[in-house]
């Protein structure tokens, strides 16, 4: 009898643990291309769920040309890119391998914009905290 | 002895849920492109797919630039579209702040063509529900 | 008392299964064009996580044009596909389905490359194993 409830217990935890993840709307963007179009509708999209959804979190990983986003030299609308990295929702995040690779330093980077050692990696530790993933790109 | 059997029990329970989930042919597809191979490719996909596995559960979310698939203007085989939303293990989904960017309403759409208030969401909320996510570009 | 332990000990578990999964370096590919800058970025990222990350279980699934990767026709750098394809931690894997729509067989690949009936389905078993999954495009 104990067991039996323990295992319902347990299923029901499970249910509230999976229908809570249903809830959030944390989100893992991930931008490898410099393509224009691309760039502005992630950024109206960010801008929109942050508007639509106060309690969201959203994360921008680029990597390989996705960097020109947020580069001084390449930023498109560099205005968008720090006000939004301003809102604790958001995090703009670049990896150190493709800076490198581009022959550039944090130093290239608009303000506020996170690095991380491996883009890969970021991505996938935020999939297995159970966060959504969207490629970007079209 | 009875705690033992309890985790024993949770353990094998678990294990049936995430054997049953590789069972499962559930995937929801990302279309923000109109390229018109990324277009035919995936309406190829999605009949091998319904034909090779009548249990699947397909949907396709369209954003951005995607959701010229199902347009009344634009729709790349409409023919093959209506047979396929006729089809109850394949939805077409389009979002609605997509629809408005283009200056469009549910009018504009082929017959059957479902709609969300946010196309990002609803991703998201089918990956946490356990469906595999494929982007479709290239 | 005992059922709350079994509770707290199942909760234990399965916090410890969420951090050992956070832990693990295991990505699927998804690729399906065969832009050449594309195809240059993927072979540079599976070669370096492989180098920094010795654990890494690495498979790259092509499908639609993105099996040029690895025919004997079209391969880019086949030298360094088969030097990877040596490497237990990383498998190059080809849809038979898209082999058959390019009027290809399994000969008409390089050496090492498996085959899968099913590639969208072999993406989205890895992702219902835990894998982390980066859809390859930009």
């Amino acid at each position: 009898m104990k067991r039996k409830f323990s295992i319902v217990s347990g299923l029901l935890f499970m249910h509230l643990l999976l229908f809570s993840q249903e809830r959030r709307y944390d989100v893992v963007f991930d931008l490898t291309g410099n393509d224009s179009i691309v760039q502005k509708s992630l950024l109206r999209w960010v801008d929109g769920i942050l508007k639509a959804n106060p309690a969201a979190n959203l994360e921008v990983v680029m990597y390989g040309q996705g960097i020109d986003l947020v580069t001084n030299a390449h930023a498109y609308r560099p205005d968008l890119i720090t006000s939004l990295t301003a809102k604790k929702q958001v995090t703009f995040v670049v990896c150190e391998q493709a800076l490198k690779n581009h022959l550039l330093d944090k130093t290239d980077l608009l303000p506020g914009i996170r690095t991380v050692p491996d883009g890969i990696y970021e991505i996938i530790s935020k999939q297995a905290d159970g966060w959504g993933y969207i490629k970007v790109a079209h």
